[in-house]
């Protein structure tokens, strides 16, 4: 098995030394920096930063990293940061409704030991996908939500209590066709993932593939994105497009939009795991 | 030389007979047809369709095929038809403000051959690109434009009237800062060709590139377009995308976005030329 | 359910008069055409189309429409041709080694009923895969080959009369590590889909990825073809990219590349599905 | 004006505390960083770095400045290094033969100052291209090649003179259709880029848009490279690609290949000319 690393995410306004800090800290304790990329936004005058090195012989017990780290740093430089372990999974949570593509791509690169990461549960507001659940032998929870809403936050609560209990930490919604509500969205910052199809913020809201196909485009897309309270208008993970022609009809966009998702929801999906996106702004770093 | 050809675009409600109908007409007339494309769309059930054969033999002499084919098919089956011949040289305009590449990526074909067209003028509202049009022999206009738009309909006047004396069938903006107006647009409908720098319909207006600096999107596009009354809303004949990251601040997108903006719209350019380009309820079909 | 329908997939010297005979036919016999695509080989003077006309009220029966068109068309018009219909399943056997990326996309689609196909078996030259192929209730075979490979032809045979048993009408090599031999090959001529894991003809043979590295390229690519007795060198259904840096180890690489190879297959499946690939001189005309 | 500044481009194998010194060195002479990127191959064990940092205060006189980092790092850590000044402005010369696409571009990106460089001079073996020689006011000069070669080292020694007179500091190979021999090789090591016109190392030699049309690929490429003494062998510094059709003959491949080609070309020139490619082992690290 891989040596289990540290890794620290921070951002902070820009000034000398910092990296030389950060470096001469770890490598002072006798940490082994296996990564380390930043970026300067010469825009904002700000400094983001990935760094990871391997513990075994870090001076440092783990559980007391952050304490050092924040005491070191924080106040010193008005950081940001956060630290990670290699070793501790993320438990991802899936919300789906009546389409299989997106859920039937995240299940096969976790069967395949794509990502190392449990998934506790998934969750919908219908039973169409249950059989798909079945197949992965995952917990399928189904809360149907009335036309008129009028359950929806009974609904989300018994949803946030699953979650809680299942200790997830982060979630993604693989075509769920239901706004999520602020206090959901509060208690995960930047960790609903969401897929849209279309090339945001072209096309917001309902039936994406309908409206390019009114507007007459000759190029689709779909974007996934962190859930914040605007519709459609969190921080981009990852976009990718496809070339279509006057030829494509709204059944057609669905289709070849079907492929467009599945990649780019994974790709961000992957990203997030990998603990390289920051946000700023509203706006993602994402690290290579 | 090649033999000169003749070029029909049509469209009409779709109904068994018509490809059958137009093909034995030219064929019994010793036609020999070259080029065949037709595309159905199933959901308002009409039938495009564009059709090339060489004069050479044909009986009917040019000046009367107009005539005779809107005799024989226009009313029978409500058919929308126009007649080119090849041997006719397009004659466009180009419109410029300041940046000059999409200007010398015109001109570069223009002069290599690629496009047999003739550029009787470039039309400005400003100075900057007179020595391009200069290095080009192209007779080069100006007229200012008042920051009040006090005169602009003057200016749009001598403009059509400087136009229509050089025979200028189409018109090309090659970043041409300054909205037409509708007088213009409506002596040269869906004969006008923009180029906005995005990837419509997001960012509609002013500062493409800041806007999508704002917005954090991962992938920059160009869109070049028929101009209606409605701003960048008009039939899209092209669009292209470039991937960008975190590290692009908005100059870097205005480099990136250049060498989009001068392909997209030169493929829409080289569209037109070949007459390959219907329009249909604000949308472009594109023949191959 | 929709109306069944005839496909006619042809090709023939270009000469006047095919597509108004060809179309003639069927309308005069009452059949709704609802497809029609025709592509004109210019170098080599040849016709390529495809044809699809629903059935319901056709009048010759359809167990006699290829005597018919064969009689008509054939001889006269040299036309090599194909009649398919759209209520005859194809069944597809699915060949796998190790990886299950492809495999999970292939079954995924299937499951969820993108495509209207049977899948009666599944085989391998390997145990490991068992498990996706009971997740999906689809019997899963396996011959192991022996490293001499002195077995292979009892193997080969072996899979035939499974292959014959099922009804196979079509063979996916979904990262199938095992050459096919001739015999194999001859007995499914064009009917063998592979995937490799480069943009052939760039790093034909073993370890592309590890080639691509050692080159240095920019971008990596995957390729579908059909199986042909030279390696890798098939007729090309379907090819896409995907841009890398010199940051990729071969390990990302085959990572990337695993996303762009199960959407390229996909791709190529669908077509050939949908009766859309005619193969000409060792080349695709892929209809829209 | 922009502040100049000084670049540093270094390899060297990698071990803990290179960042940190050389910057350290840096800030401690007061020279304020404004780049920096760093790459570590994890498999080769080597760390490549770009630095650039503002000259206006920095304590160590420029014409020093490579002294100085050699003595304090080059022998310490087996480091490969150069440095460039902002302020010194390459002096490129673009070898053409007859197509005017690529010189075009180039010299209409230069005439619009999107590049800070010097163009000394136009060199050709053919005639053909004097004229936009003319139209931009470059010298433009002919040495015509005999068919059986018989003169080319005389003619390479002659442009060779013309090169150093002209204090040329990198050659750009503008669709150049003669092999450059290895002493001019040799006398600009990694400093003559080349643009092909496929993706390589698919389609390597003459003629590589008739090779992709025989192999009946679904996609071209293009790909600039620094020239080496294999042909079509060096370090790859950009490709990109462009999708086809069946429909496509050798003529349209050249047509649709020419903006490839273009963009593709301009995009290595521009990474050369900001100092941000390394070359190592035959492959190319390009800083973002």
């Amino acid at each position: 098995m891989k040596n289990p690393t540290a890794i620290i995410l921070l951002h902070c306004p820009d000034q000398q030394g910092i990296i030389t800090d950060v470096t001469k800290f770890i490598t002072d304790n006798r940490g082994n920096i296996v990564y380390l990329d930043q970026y300067v936004d010469t825009i904002d005058r700000m400094l983001f930063m990935r760094i990871e090195w391997e513990l075994e012989e870090f001076l440092i017990p783990r559980d007391k990293i952050k304490e050092y780290v924040d005491t070191l740093f924080s106040v010193r430089y008005q950081m940001n940061l956060n630290v990670f372990f290699s070793d501790v999974k993320p438990r991802m949570a899936v919300f789906v409704s009546k389409m299989s593509h997106c859920l039937y791509d995240l299940l096969a690169r976790y069967k395949a030991g794509e990502w190392d990461i449990d998934i506790p549960c998934i969750i919908s507001n219908h039973e169409d996908l249950r059989y798909v659940a079945r197949q992965f032998d995952i917990p399928y929870y189904v809360w149907s939500i009335n036309p008129d809403h009028s359950n929806k936050e009974e609904v989300e609560t018994a949803e946030m209590e699953l979650l809680e209990k299942e200790h997830v930490s982060f979630i993604v919604l693989a075509r769920y066709m239901q706004v999520i509500s602020n206090s959901m969205i509060e208690a995960y910052p930047h960790h609903i993932i969401n897929i849209h199809h279309s090339f945001l913020p072209a096309f917001i809201g309902a039936k994406p593939y309908h409206q390019a196909y009114e507007r007459g485009v000759k190029i689709i897309g779909a974007t996934s994105h962190y859930v914040t309270a605007e519709l459609d208008a969190g921080p981009i993970i990852e976009q990718d497009v496809v070339r279509i022609t006057h030829k494509d009809i709204p059944e057609s966009l669905v289709r070849k939009g079907r492929d467009l998702e599945k990649i780019v929801l994974s790709r961000a999906v992957s990203k997030h795991i990998e603990r390289k996106i920051l946000t700023y702004k509203n706006k993602t770093i994402i690290f290579s």
